[in-house]
């Protein structure tokens, strides 16, 4: 049978071969575990995945929730898939075995969700939200709120959101105008619109628990008189009995053009004036604790892209595979039999795209939670602090680089199937819309290059940026041990010197004020320095594959690495030299454009 | 008012400052038109398509055809639009005052065209494909076809289709099994099975006439044995008069991703036995015949792609100027206003990208027009034929690039909007879903690229291709007299040559039989020469946007143009050097990989 959602093969490769996840097992805190473990793990993880989450991926989409008198309605196989979910264990992968959890390492759990996302990504973001606010409260939340809030979404009973865009602010969190004000009690009452809150409303779970931003009476202007709060959808009592409704409005659900198995509500909080909510954290913190969840979100978006690329790359490659059409063009005898698309060099080509693509995406996800683990298991300090430096660096581009590229792979899937790839009878149309998301929630492709450029590359003094440089020179250096890898290092090596000098213009620029110049042509930045990342990846890969193929066994899995690699480091790296000549010149096309001239 | 279907400055800039459209008055046929009379046609056009089409656009697409009883059913609204197009006369825009015409310019009618294809692309195609079909049987139909079948659709009593793919053979015209056995009374016996026929049931007409190609006994293998016949869904008496249904059935509908509102069909021609069609033209001379209309079709796509791209741009546009959302990055002053989204950088790149596209493409699209006009009303023998040379080498160009291109508008119209663009509440992603349709139908991306590099660059002794390399040398050496222009000219003119050097390896390798390897990479060749192609037309509008600038009026306009020319040949054309690079190198990435590998 085809794979449908990722390549086993392929995500082994990733785990044992290129990151090593089972050298994880010599830290204490994975000491149980081994490969064993871990597989047993990604195994009932893409059973169920494949039970009870891929088949009723396309009827979520047909049947959006649905507003009904002040609830949002979801179609029935939700529930049995997300309890699933639940009750294998997923909801605390990471967590201790003695709270009930798999206390499973990141790079492994991110394999394991991996397949819910390829499957169904409606229907997993229910749970993955869970997981987000529960970790919030985790870090920041008193022991009060742990026990009466935590507990039960560990348990399951309760789910989570984050509440933070409203209809006038969009992106701009600095402008939010919800407002809590102290009832006296220790506790709040909030007022305000937000939009686009995810899972908002649904009868999956006991209860909701919202992650609200808000601001405190006085509190100074700005992202730094932002606070954090937790407002349930039913108040809790001291013994955490379900107490009556609290004052939140499901005001309405957003028609999406993709997701749509996921609700996107607006929910109105105080109305009536009886909103209660609870302060997470300190006062005017809020944006900072929310960013803990938001840079585990915005993997978790570049992770789900990733996935759809994936699903539908796999989808597509079967279907080239499967379907005979035409004859190669230097076979003019219209008496001999179609041959299979595949063999047709252009289907290649978009076939290669798109797995140049998502493997490449899927190994820097990945590697992305490696980094998280060493923050949180490394032995020594200063690696886990190197570790938080790189992973603080590459998260808008593993945030925005899947989410621009795994949507690319998608548009060719459709273009592989032709005809039936526009249709609704085919998955890779819904793929495509689903993962249009991408590139918007979590914070936009602009709001993703702004952070690198204006925000990361000099945080720490540019530690992270200069670790990924010396991280990339190894890789190349241990290339150069393997000449026919000199055709793919070179590009790499050419891109990424360049990178550098143009980074440490464009940083100069700004150490000098010369802000709005310097951050004109962000996205071209974060187009050159994401090709450059992912462009070392695939240099690792392909080292990998020249090991793996030594070895003599799994020949073809191997040489279409190296082949893959070949493609991205001659095909698509190189373009990226223009990008940056036009960031070595501060080009100003764009920043000179004037309204009246459009 | 802002604009929301096109721009009507920079459609006047195009006709009357760019193409010349006045000069066509002093030819014979066009010679009571005038100035007054095209804006008349176009200013009709405009109110039809916002009065009739625009309103249902969104509703056609929610609603999309459903089957009932063997018959495709429409929402109510599709029928006054279709009539009031057809009352206003612009069925037969180009035809013969003395048939009933508006004996237009083509450059003309395809602009009168482009509202309502910006306007409601589904609702569009009904009309536009009856033209295809009637243009046909115009061209080589016998009289009794004409007086049987033509005039009714002249009179827009019948519609038309073409019915041209099978389930099994898909772009693979050679392989279609439909057969026509001769019936012994001059008619023929259909008998096969055809999907994605566009329009291929309705109640819009009293008829519907079915262009189908279908192989004779004992025709050649291949392209060369097919034949085109009209079926008509009623048969029709001597006298014109409606008979009893003909043996087509509707055996269902497709459910695509966007363009819900055009119902796409599979039609089973002959499950009784019973199916009569007619031969158009010679035996075996089916698909010359097709070609002329899918060549028409082809343009016709192009400008749909256009438009779908100008409609979203002009919506991300206005919304742009509208919605206020955050500060300036050299603004830390969070007490300032928020200013409108126009002003950040990263939105402006957005719409300059835009702008360059559609304006790039629709500029194509009208010289196409102009170029058909000159093959039919030019007074010299030569310029006409040198107009058709030049015709048939840029289809392929005129078809995909703004199919891509156009498309890629759409995505970022959306990414504008943000998460308002992601939802139905919004137009931009229905734009986004119907354009996506344009890459694929009358010829996908790679079969344009193959139709360009491996037949239209070698036709009549590569005579097109000179021309269109003394053309752009002309345009270069107009815009040296303005050095301003000088880094815009620069580009294309490094593009050019070497993109004439590449050509002309490559089609000695075809000329050599080494056709795999030439052909290889023909999506980069696709690419680069559209890239040229377009290039030039934006070097021509900054051309005409300088000698605007010198007459003083409508600065910011011309200042827009300029720009957006700008814009293109530095940011968009350099990078195709790195594609010229891979065709120069004969580069085998993608024709070396195996199926195995994936």
């Amino acid at each position: 049978m085809p794979e449908t959602l990722l390549s086993p093969r392929n995500l082994a490769f990733e785990l044992y071969e290129v990151l090593d996840a089972e050298a994880l097992t010599q830290r204490p805190r994975f000491a149980e575990h081994s490969r064993e473990t871990f597989d047993a793990a990604l195994t009932t993880a893409r059973t169920i995945a494949e039970k009870y989450f891929a088949p009723h991926n396309r009827k979520g989409d047909e049947h959006e929730p649905r507003y009904v008198d002040g609830r949002a309605e979801l179609i029935p196989e939700v529930k049995p898939a997300v309890d699933a979910f639940l009750e294998a264990g997923f909801l605390n992968a990471n967590r201790d075995f003695e709270v009930g959890g798999m206390q499973l390492p990141s790079v492994v759990s991110q394999a394991c969700f991996a397949h819910f996302q390829a499957a169904n990504a409606g229907t997993t973001a229910y749970p993955f939200l869970t997981m987000g606010a529960a970790n919030l409260i985790e870090s920041f939340g008193t022991d009060e709120q742990k026990r009466l809030y935590l507990q039960p979404m560990i348990e399951g009973r309760y789910f989570g959101t984050m509440a933070l865009t409203e209809p006038h602010a969009g992106s701009s969190l600095a402008d939010i105008r919800t407002r809590a004000e102290p009832a006296g009690d220790g506790s709040y009452r909030l007022k305000g619109n937000k939009i686009f809150i995810s899972g908002g409303d649904h009868e999956l779970s006991e209860n909701i628990v919202h992650m609200v931003l808000a601001k405190l009476p006085g509190a100074p202007a700005g992202v730094k008189g932002i606070s954090l709060f937790i407002v349930p959808k039913y108040l809790v009592a001291e013994d955490g009995g379900l107490g009556p409704r609290n004052d939140v409005l499901l005001a309405g659900l957003f028609h999406k053009m993709g997701w749509r198995g996921t609700t996107s509500t607006a929910l109105n909080f105080g109305d009536n004036g009886q909103c209660v909510g609870y302060l997470v954290g300190q006062p005017h913190q809020g944006l900072a604790c929310m960013f803990q969840m938001m840079n585990e979100a915005r993997i978790g978006v570049g992770m789900g892209a990733v996935m759809l690329g994936y699903a539908g790359y796999l989808y597509s490659l079967e279907y080239a595979r499967q379907r005979p059409q035409g004859r190669l063009p230097d076979n003019k005898d219209p008496h001999s039999p179609a041959v299979p698309i595949i063999e047709h060099t252009d289907v290649k080509r978009m076939l290669l795209a798109q797995k140049a693509y998502v493997e490449g995406a899927f190994d820097l996800g990945l590697y992305a939670a490696r980094l998280f683990d060493d923050t949180h298991t490394a032995a020594d300090e200063t690696v886990r602090n190197q570790a938080q430096q790189l992973l603080d660096l590459l998260t808008p581009i593993v945030k925005s680089w899947p989410s621009a590229y795994c949507l690319k792979a998608n548009e060719l899937a459709i273009q592989i199937l032709g005809g039936h790839g526009y249709t609704r009878e085919y998955p890779v149309e819904q793929y495509y819309r689903d993962n249009r998301l991408n590139p918007i929630h979590e914070g936009t492709e602009g709001i993703q290059s702004l952070d690198l450029l204006g925000r990361k590359l000099a945080q720490n003094n540019g530690a992270g940026l200069k670790q990924l440089i010396r991280l990339i020179a190894g890789t190349c250096a241990r290339a150069s041990h393997h000449p026919n890898l000199d055709p793919l290092r070179q590009p790499l090596e050419q891109l990424v010197n360049r990178l550098q000098a143009v980074t440490l213009a464009l940083l100069g620029d700004l150490a000098q004020g010369k802000v709005a110049g310097a951050l004109a042509n962000s996205a071209l930045y974060l187009k050159s320095f994401g090709h450059c990342v992912i462009g070392w990846r695939w240099l690792e890969q392909a080292i990998h594959a020249e090991v793996g193929l030594l070895k003599g066994h799994d020949r073809d899995f191997y040489l279409g690495k190296l082949q893959a690699a070949r493609y991205f480091l001659t095909w698509e790296v190189p373009p990226c030299h223009n990008d940056l000549a036009l960031l070595e010149a501060r080009d100003d096309t764009c920043l000179e454009m004037q309204e009246g001239w459009f």
